[in-house]
This record gives structure tokens, sequence and C-alpha cells, in this order.
């Protein structure tokens, strides 16, 4: 299934999306809500999902899925050719980091680039959504503890990030954590590492790898994070880009107002922003 | 003012403290919506605070005065001493992290020992909560986009925060946010770089302080954190631990099961946690 948070009217809900039209749930409360409630809500969101729709996903804006997450983590140096590319060499331990709550984007929203930098930059990844999370979740229990997958773009301001030894502010910009557009549920993608990663800026391809490179996978991710902290409902996982950054390219691009930034991954659709400078 | 979030009779309300006891706010929401709500709540609860209230403080629970802080942004090496005693020198540049939403635990809460760390280390802190927020405050205006301060404990899992580059996980495991006891408003308090502050385990006095040494004072900290980043009501600032960290003592000391942690700081009030294995 996929499941979406959506404007229309005014409006913010959460929405069944299928084929090109979007079912309201019934439900209200956030996705955070519809989570925490999934097993009891399930078998009639299953039902609705065969029903027809007349509301054209057009018609719609869609939202980040999670507009409100409790707490986003994200992984740095998680494939191969990133990590070369960053010349940082291969870390000995998960590089893990925060984006801000105040970052969240919609998957079509404008991207500010900030009045302090000049050097945002795009980082194409898999992003995890959690189910029912928990503490000390094993490996082999993690696949049962997320509750689905969407395309994201862990924007950086990158001399921010390097302008100090620890990087979550430099990763926290507003807008600089667009996710979407819909999560598809764990059940109906399967294996989230089979799955190929796109970027493309202003229609040139920027990154092409694989799921399947992913140094540390989502369920180790899970593993390794639940150990001294709860995952709960809706906290996001950002789980890493593969190599093709703009900072690493030669000589170094940063995005300029007027770039259209599109992630896409299998299954999983895309995402697509375009720079602005902010006002 | 003195606000607090506290439980009785199985409910958690705002109130406000005076003297020994505490009186309901009649607010519904929580300490966000007040803080949001403050210019025009403000009269009536002046008004309240000047009536007598028969609930003593003892016969409550007090809990986080900010429950779920949309962000918590922390410091580290922010006093002079401290930077010493940690051996990774004058950091050219502000460092700052993150704590999760979920470590976030009541002022006298116990405080839990992970399974996965023998490293349980405290930082007594002076907290910011921010008010108006905004973003590109500068240090001038900092002084009004600040709601109040509290008395705060930076509890680190210190191995686990030197495992990686990154310190944010080792910095949120759960329990590991104790603040309050209530939030002392700005206006009332006055300068908050002027205040001793205090750690002591199990009656050891292990820093003693004042808010004047810091580096980078509660001002430059809203001016460079809202650089990119808009900062909203009720989210949380830990402003940096003066030295006598337990990794620092030789032979370094961590807290074990039955440990007595309190700080204080002058006009702020203090918070207690007990050493509990995780169970």
């Amino acid at each position: 299934m996929k499941l979406a948070t959506y404007t229309a009217n005014g409006q913010t809900r959460t929405g069944i999306v299928v084929d090109n039209t979007i079912i309201d749930t019934g439900v209200d409360g956030s996705m955070i809500d519809l989570i925490r409630n999934w097993d009891a809500l399930k078998p009639a969101f299953e039902a609705k999902a065969k029903t027809a729709s007349d509301v054209p996903l057009s018609s719609v804006q869609l939202e980040a899925p999670v507009q409100r997450p409790g707490k986003i983590f994200a992984i740095g140096l998680n494939y191969a050719d990133h990590i070369e590319e960053s010349e940082m060499g291969t870390p000995e331990r998960r590089v893990w980091f925060t984006k801000a709550q105040t970052s969240v984007n919609g998957p079509y929203a404008p991207i500010q680039i900030a009045k302090s930098t000049f050097s945002a930059d795009y980082e194409a990844e898999l992003v995890a959504i959690i189910g029912k999370g928990g503490k000390q979740v094993s490996a082999a229990d993690a696949p049962a503890a997320v509750f689905g997958y969407c395309v994201g773009n862990d924007m950086t301001a990158r001399m921010w990030q390097h302008a100090s030894p620890q990087w979550s502010l430099g990763k926290s910009f507003d807008t600089h954590a667009p996710f979407g557009p819909w999560i598809v549920t764990a059940d109906e993608l399967g294996d989230p590492h089979q799955l190929g990663i796109r970027c493309f800026v202003n229609g040139e391809k920027r990154q092409d790898s694989h799921t399947k490179h992913l140094v540390f996978n989502a369920w180790l991710q899970v593993e390794h994070l639940s150990v001294g902290m709860t995952l709960e409902p809706g906290d996001v996982l950002y789980t890493g880009t593969p190599g093709g950054i703009g900072a690493a390219m030669d000589p170094r691009q940063f995005l300029k107002a007027g770039d259209v930034m599109r992630v896409e991954i299998d299954k999983l659709g895309h995402i697509e922003g375009t720079m602005v400078a902010e006002s």
C-alpha cells in the first residue's frame, strides 16, 4: 500500500495512493497516529484501496509523509563509492548524525539556498519510516519494526557541515529534509536492498547506484540505533547516499537557484525540488 | 514566574510554581502550546501567581517542563576548563550536536545505565527554552527570543559518544536529557550569565563554575543556530558544561547504579537523578 500526507481544499489529511488517484483514509490525525494504530486500521485500508477514487493525485499537494517526525537520524559514509569520493576514509564505526524536525520538506516543494551559504548540495537516499520501532531490536527483528520506505534527499549546507566536527547543524537547514512522495509499506515493497537509486540535476545524472551497495543495511541500522535509544512510530532514517555528490565533482558543483533536483528509487517513485534563494 | 509541567491524579498539566506550591494554569495543552500563546496568557498568569495555592509541590510529580521538544541542540567544549580536561583543543568553530526527543527525562526521575555501556557520565548545564525563536535572530535580539531557563544534565554514554566522530547517538540514550525542575521565565531571571552552577555525585562536589565563563554565551548560541534553522517555541538548548566530568577524573569515574547526581544553578533550583541499571 502507498500512504501519503496531502493537502486539498486547505486541509491536510492522510490518504491511500491508488494508481494516479488518492483516497482519503477517513482517519483524523497525522501519519504518526496512523502508524501507531496500523494493526487496527490495516484491514479497512486494504478494502478501501480496492475501491475507485475520483480524486486525481495531480489535484492535491503531496506533503512530507511524516510532517513532524520525533527524530530524524541519518548515516554518513555508507556506500563504498561515496566513502572514496569524500576522502574521509572508511569509518571504523557507523557515522550517525541528525536532521532537525524543522528541516522537513514536501517531496515537490522548493528547497532554499540559505543566505548564509553558497554550498547547497544533494544526497539521494533511501528513507526508512519506523513502524513499531522499539529498543534493542535485533537485525533479525528489524524488518518488522519498519513501517515503510520513501525517497529522500539529505540536503546539506556543505560548508556548514564541515565548519564544525559535528554535522547536525549543517544538515538541519530549513527545507533540507525533503522526502516522499509517499510511504510504500514494507509488506508491499519487499526487500529494500534491491532497488536502483538515482539523482538528476537539471536532467543530468549525478548519482546512479543500488541499495544492495549499502555498507550497513537498513536492518543493521535499526539494530545499532536502538541499542540505547527507543525508536518510535514515524521516526525517520536516512540510510546513506551513494557516490556523485556535487562537492566531490571536479570542479565541485553546488546548487544554484533554479536548479531542479530529482531523486528516484525503483518501486518508490521520485521526488523533485527546485532550488530557490532564501528570501 | 516559574512554570512547570506536572502530573497529579494521573493527569499531566502545566502549572505555576509559587513558593512550595503549584497552581494549575487552567490551560489545556502542553508547555509548547503555552509558550506559543504566552503574550495572550501572561497577564492572567501574573494575577494567578499572586493567589494562594493549597497544592504543595511535594504532592505532585514534576516532569520535564517541555516533554516533547521539537529539537534539542547542545554545544560541546564551551567552558575553558572543560576544553582543557577534554584534551580536544579549543574548537575553531562551535561544536553543536543534538539529543533525541526520546531522551527527555523528568528532573527527579531515575536515569538508566544502558546495558550497552558502562560509561554513563554527567554534564551540568544551563538550559535555555526557546520562546518566540525565529530565524536569523541577532545576538542583540536573542534575549527576547528565549522564553526562560532551567537546570539540565547532558547525560552522556561516553564510550558511545567517542565511538564515532559524530556525538548525537551517544548523547541520545533514553533518560539522558533530564531538565527542570521548572522554567524560570527570562523576565524573572534577568541575565542568565550571572549564575553559579554546580554538580554533586553522592554529595561530592564534581563541578563548580559560573555561567559567566561560557565561551559562547546563550545569545551568541541563538544567533548561530538560527542562521539556517528556524528556532521554535519549546526548542531546548543545552549551553555547555564546565570542567569536572567523570571521564576526565584520574582515575576516571563513571556512574554506577545507586549513584545520586544533583545539578544546581543559582536562582533556577536543582534537579536530582538516581542511576539505575537498565532492566
